[in-house]
């Protein structure tokens, strides 16, 4: 693996849009007491049925720790690959390298820098360095050649990409104060234009309320093909989502895309919202003494954080009267794929859901 | 990955011989303070120069534990691949999978015990669980199907294979108390000729003296080309080593592989005795409390420990009289590949040398 320390555009590189087709797909066996409800058990169940649905039209490969290696080798079909690798969590999609290619096909990561959502500002957990090394680490074991991008701090679930020169991020995470304060709005679009070989990037205002991560893009709001997109919605007035729902389509309605294209919108029911209980509290182990999560809480659910694979659409369902709704709607957006709704709320205490947790390869 | 519990040979897999040509070779990050003296610098510039050699004329992947993985990549050249993987060492040899394939070229693994060369009866160092479970993690990560063996504890520095039928080892090491007790040497036999599609077994009698490994047949005898092979040798009678190389040679003598041809004898010198210094030892942890290493003790210093890679024979040097004599005696037995001597008294001081410290994987 070559270190590289040009800018991606700028050697011809850019983002491929997760619709596009997938050489494979990288995800993280779930392990920490202080994310995983009861020891991580049922979020292990939960992520096997995501890898399983995944590994029905590409390749997955599973990173484990050394601890977890003969469990997640035991747990998982054989035709899933498990590789160690030492992390903080599990949450493949903001750790992984962004993938991006050439026009010859060549392809390469990005390694960004990673501070668990918000560093010593807001960030989610410390350390963070295990979460921070994987990028390159899994550049080198698929003997690709890795952007350093270090010094920039970005997560992958916080772009969307629609392949077509066109970045969606939210301001309220790219902004927030934990991640690149000293730079401004028009210098973090111009560093996402050649790192990411995008031409516009569209700034939602908001993600979904309550959302850890400062709001990211992948739980609102995700490209369906160039030039449609899903929003998370709710028609209740009195949810505190229907502002941020409701800007962030006011916000839509008046753009374009990279190509010059208005963006159409699909509206995503949001299922009714979900606590935090009694039971999920007693189940986690607290954070340096402190607890993880509070009773009553209100979780971050979305339908919108679904994994497109290259055969199947892989949604999260709640148990929801939305649940069929949604998945009906994304039936329609992605008429070629296979809607597999797989219930999801022991992933969902975890912090984020199955966008979350996945990595696609791009081909 | 499958695990599978059948036997090779019954599938038609054998293993083939290391002179045949390689996909690539793996080796291990040393790191372990109790076994490289000075906090292991020096034998990871001798590691660095064995891989190097390598990769040369074939894929090297190297296997880092997380502390050393960012050493390790900035050590090594961009085309070696380097690997988070936990190790209990750095021998290779001993844990990688022995590598089995059919007359498709179908490649597997065979994921042997693994007790630290004799477990509770002679081991040297406790606990050994990394280094065992490493084999099978091998297999994963290149999406090859294992034969499980665990039961059977063996090391891969214990056998040489022909290619042809034919496998060495020594009844120092396969008799020893400390791994397979249970079984007669008639039983241990039949057990390498189905895993190892093998037809016959030279069992010499002796390795080297004071050989750690209960005296792996790597160090002392290897096959050069079918029917060939290079004897450790010394002509000095006073010399402990010399009633073992000569018992071995009187066997080889009367004996003939698995095709029926008496074993041609090629002996290569030994340099001369090489012992353990006061500055060794105050440069090495103590292992639970009790020295690793004592002055005086004679390591065990063998030219016959090179390894064959595609396009040269890496092979250690110890700045002794007969190393050119011994790189002769190799060019003259591999006249297509190049020889490449190391200074080796680093990776010597740590118990093993350059064979042992690689594992080839067959083409």
């Amino acid at each position: 693996m070559k270190l590289l320390h040009a800018l991606p555009a700028d050697d011809g590189f850019s983002m491929p849009a997760e619709f596009s087709p997938h050489r494979g797909c990288i995800l993280i066996w779930p392990e920490r007491k202080d994310s995983w409800a009861g020891g991580g058990y049922a979020a292990r169940k939960a992520f096997t049925e995501v890898i399983t649905a995944i590994a029905r039209s590409e390749k997955v490969t599973v990173l484990a720790s050394f601890e977890q290696y003969e469990n997640a080798r035991a747990s998982l079909p054989p035709k899933i690959r498990v590789v160690e690798m030492s992390t903080d969590d599990a949450w493949a999609r903001d750790i992984t390298p962004t993938f991006v290619k050439n026009k010859e096909g060549v392809l390469r990561g990005i390694d960004w820098g990673f501070n668990a959502w918000g560093g010593l500002v807001d960030g989610l957990y410390f350390p963070w360095d295990r979460d921070n090394k994987a990028a390159r680490k899994i550049c080198d074991l698929m003997e690709i050649d890795c952007y350093d991008q270090r010094s920039f701090i970005l997560e992958g679930g916080s772009i969307h990409s629609d392949g077509e020169g066109t970045l969606m991020v939210t301001e309220s995470c790219l902004l927030s104060g934990g991640r690149n304060p000293k730079m401004s709005k028009e210098e973090i679009t111009e560093h996402l234009c050649k790192t990411l070989g995008v031409k516009k990037v569209l700034w939602l205002p908001y993600g979904i309320y309550q959302d850890e991560t400062n709001e990211h893009v992948d739980n609102i709001c995700a490209f369906t093909s160039p030039g449609e997109v899903v929003l998370g919605w709710t028609d209740d007035e009195s949810d505190p989502q229907y502002p941020m729902s409701r800007a962030d389509l006011e916000y839509l309605s008046h753009e374009t895309d990279a190509k010059g294209r208005p963006i159409k919108v699909h509206k995503l029911p949001l299922p009714s919202p979900i606590y935090v209980t009694e039971e999920d509290c007693a189940a986690l182990d607290p954070m340096d003494g402190e607890p993880t999560r509070v009773p009553g809480d209100r979780l971050a659910a979305s339908y919108v954080n679904f994994y497109i694979a290259n055969g199947a659409i892989v949604m999260p369902a709640f148990g929801d009267k939305n649940d069929q709704k949604a998945a009906e709607i994304l039936q329609t957006l992605f008429p070629t794929r296979e809607i597999v709704p797989i219930y999801a709320r022991d992933i969902l205490v975890g912090g984020g859901n199955i966008h979350c947790i996945t990595g696609q390869v791009p081909e």
